[in-house]
């Protein structure tokens, strides 16, 4: 009955048991084994590209590391104010990259906005005495939960590359946002200007697993000199590997997703029809704000509920995330005793 | 029948199972989860000392985060020419000290001498010209295959901190060391000098985790940040540690290590005895160095043995590795391979 | 005619002299020689304190060097959000700090304050997911051309301290701000909690040369070594000590910056007065914001002033400087371009 | 009497004269000032070849800046075991690539050979578990006052550039290698297949100043940014451009170093042929390493001579440097000093 996060889930079964099964016998290491070739084959397939892909196993690996192929150390990285990137992996991104700088977006609705771009644009002028503005890095979904529409990804995108800046996706839910979208994988990446995409898979159902997309193969050699340097690149890949083949395997990914999404939508209902509870918006994934008011909040935690209460929240909105195996009945009795305790 | 190295084996089924096991229910993540108290409270007690203790997943991110709070940008870090940390690290220690510098002491049988230290520390004279001795690194067992007894890991930490400088230990195959010494592992870490241990679990059973064990805990805040700055913080970080809980548990690491050793053994006295191969030395753990003719690397490969011909040799002598789970049928077949072909 | 910035004025009569002077002779190279011993002691007898000196040649290596004593990698550091630390040095805190953050306090009139720290602090939760705040950075005179009054350099100061983090100034116009304040350079600096100074000469007379004064000497072996990795140790620092040395004997420094200063306050009142032109505010030291009308602009470079239209300004403000050598004729033309002109 | 070295040195009076003369007047900073421009221009006519041109005011920023452009943090640099940016510069490179490392080539009489590449080369297996070798960097002359002749740089450079390595030249005292190879710049630069080179200045008579001279002209805007980024951007960067602009004007830097040379000569014919001490060679440049008796040392010493008695050696060699001012009878006086207390 935890609510803080959908990585204080465990594993997909479907997940836990291809790494069982790639226990079976020896393997070369360091990725030199027929898994690991296979998950990174159908991940091509899956984003119909012929892309360079990299597995690696946290998310803030997988986001500095694709960042650090897209800007040199003087570089900058456009991002929303609340990017995961600046509020939550200890400068990860500035360690990767030897020193780049994390700068604003405006936004609407949590989201980095074409004019958000141009204004940061017009207020940079190029000479040495600046950092060099070289890359742009959008959260899908953000994190206020909203979902970027392909057309302001396109938007964004092409006005980056105008510029001669590259995109970097960070898709911890990703899953989420596709299933959310409806769209093929490749329509909200690639297809809309996506250079490289932190594809997440431990918030959705994996142990610990991440496969970094780069559209860009020119940017792969580098890629793959900074995993191993940075101590990512793992002796026993198939275990890793295995989780991203099961992942994507049958449609995991997405059915997980929309099973969270779906609780997320339930939970919001529940929270405003039932209890009256103000939302941030309507979630079109799975993460609702709700202003939950404090006296049920302690009813909450007294129900036995975990809840963050002091982290992650917007304003009076406290952030509450689903998961890939978040039961209905759970959801109903947090609504339920927010009712009772409000 | 892969002898290419023990990161080439899968996993113990007992650690298996306790990653399957950890999948229970809900747990908070980055390692406030109940279990990962438990295995860091574990370490502490089978080091009977009140360490910091910090899981990661890699050994090399082990080595380098290691080093990265004994050490200035500015500093320099003695080790052995052949070190892990300078042949097959891809510069992590570089990265995560932001530039320190590898260098070499003096050896003999693979493991850096008390006179080794003497000679580098006489040739170094401490100015702002030059970079600035600031720690050293042994590895236990050696890249060589070979054992430091107590004696000499006291020797040499001695020196060091005589001068000032800190002792790491990068104990890759620490296990296969101390079943080999047979002696507490307290003996030849904190007691015999070591400031901070990689205490290696992926070669020896795990699927991807490394215990950092920290003796001198003034340097665990530091530790802590650059592990997340790192991206070696994991969300689910009861999946990682789960493998140390169960890998000490009922000694399953030492009684892998003891298998390990006793194959390598095996594997030794019959490529000497029986085909009358030269061997580096006779092998204390679980490596073995043996000058084995072309031929019958030839038909090796025929037999369907896998083996590194052209990397990690010492000269004539290509290195052979036993893990937890070599069967000793297969040692055997091996070595009747050999006598065939040679 | 040049009223861009104070950096577009040649050195003072009295340091080319005494550089002149220093090339007699032999000299031990990299500072070992006695007019840079001379000079650092000097500069203790002038701040009246045990301080650790540093002599280097530009003020981005004095307050980047500075900061990389002060915070870890994972650190950051709270400034202004204008400091020139963040707009006009590429980025040189992140590379000598490997990686440390430059975070925003509220200000009023280009000046940072109590009220302003307390938020930011506010706002700080600290954990690994987050960056370390370490220190602070207060530029005296502002990048606004304002003054810092000796209460609320302490007021910041001790809150700073109260959290442990330390507190650097940038005195790029550190002689201006103490010929504005009047008072002993002890007073605002050390006495009032000041940890390290980066002391400008290059503004306000020298070639290039700026002394960075670490009152808290503890930091001083690792300065010593950073200087020299930066490639900020001189072969030939009698060069440099001979300016810092010529710059404060007969308070040069001091009269300076009072001519400086009068200049402005000269060049304000006439604009002003004479020309209705809107002030930021009335300059304390030697930067004066001028809402000078286009026209006057395009006047005053017909009639061969050197201004800087697209740089520095704030909001309609133009930034114009003055020097230690500006003539007033000089001054009284400008005002008299810009009366006939707008 | 400073024999330790031609930094001890002060400057050429035609270049104090430059600097003084530098000072009339306004000048927009950073480099764009008319002299910087007309400097940059004259090194290009030098080199005969449209290179970039950096100026920085120090021979460590110089090489580490012009490696930063070549390697990247996961890079590896060939050079000599004692090359000066092993031995004495503290990690600057390591600092300014983020992290590359430096391996060593064998040499012959202090200078790296061609069969010292291969063997390098030989040794070394591309994959991401090794770094990456990027580069070489030769120094010229090397640091024991040996000489490159020019087949052997285009030797090394070519099989640099068959394996993709670019090839940088520290050319800290590479005046005294032109006027002893009596070439032209050029035929031992650019036309030898040098792709950057550190032309020193502050050895030869300047007070501090160096030139990059960027051959591949495509790493320039690297070079901008990391110089700014670095602290060395002068804001009053005419005072660097005049030094440089008088060194090579009527062939001071040449004129300069061929006096030094000839004086190097002086003193090894006098030491050898008066005095029979021990040469490790007969001086091509103005370096002369002499196995002068420790009797001697103490009488030179006396006799008010200063010498580096136990650094910058070569085992029972002592170095002694000439410089562009060194006085005849000085050199007499020296030799004349050994022959008297030997």
């Amino acid at each position: 009955m935890n609510f803080c996060s959908d990585n204080a889930t465990g594993a997909s079964p479907e997940i836990l048991d291809a790494v069982v099964r790639a226990n079976e016998g020896h393997a070369m290491p360091y990725g030199a084994d027929p898994l690991t070739r296979r998950a990174e084959d159908r991940i091509r397939e899956l984003f119909d590209c012929d892309a360079a892909v990299f597995f690696v196993a946290t998310g803030t690996s997988a986001n500095a590391l694709a960042l650090s192929v897209m800007t040199p150390p003087y570089g900058a990285i456009l991002c929303h104010p609340h990017a995961h990137l600046i509020s939550a992996e200890c400068g990860a991104v500035e360690f990767y990259t030897h020193g780049a700088r994390l700068l604003h977006m405006d936004d609407v609705d949590g989201k980095c906005t074409p004019t958000g771009f141009d204004t940061a644009w017009s207020q940079y002028g190029p000479s040495v005495h600046d950092v060099k503005i070289s890359a742009v890095s959008l959260t899908q979904i953000t994190e206020a939960g909203t979902l970027y529409d392909i057309e302001t990804v396109q938007s964004i995108s092409d006005r980056a590359h105008e510029n001669d800046l590259s995109v970097h996706m960070d898709g911890a839910r990703f899953a989420n946002a596709v299933a959310a979208l409806n769209c093929h994988p490749a329509d909200v990446t690639w297809k809309a200007g996506i250079d490289v995409l932190s594809f997440g898979g431990s918030k959705n159902g994996c142990l610990g697993a991440e496969a970094v997309v780069i559209f860009n193969k020119a940017l792969a050699e580098q890629f793959a000199y900074r995993r191993k340097r940075g101590g990512h690149l793992f002796s026993k890949m198939r275990f890793v590997s295995a989780q991203i083949d099961a992942y994507i395997t049958n449609d995991l990914w997405l059915n997980n997703a929309r099973h969270a999404n779906a609780m997320a939508s339930r939970l919001a209902v529940g929270l405003h029809e039932n209890c009256g509870v103000e939302l941030l918006c309507q979630p079109p994934a799975n993460m609702v704000y709700a202003a939950i008011p404090e006296s049920a909040k302690d009813g909450l935690e007294a129900d036995g509920f975990q809840i963050y209460r002091d982290v992650d929240g917007i304003g009076q909105f406290m952030r509450l995330v689903t998961a890939f195996n978040s039961e209905p009945a759970v959801i109903d009795s947090f609504v339920e005793s927010v009712a009772r305790h409000q």
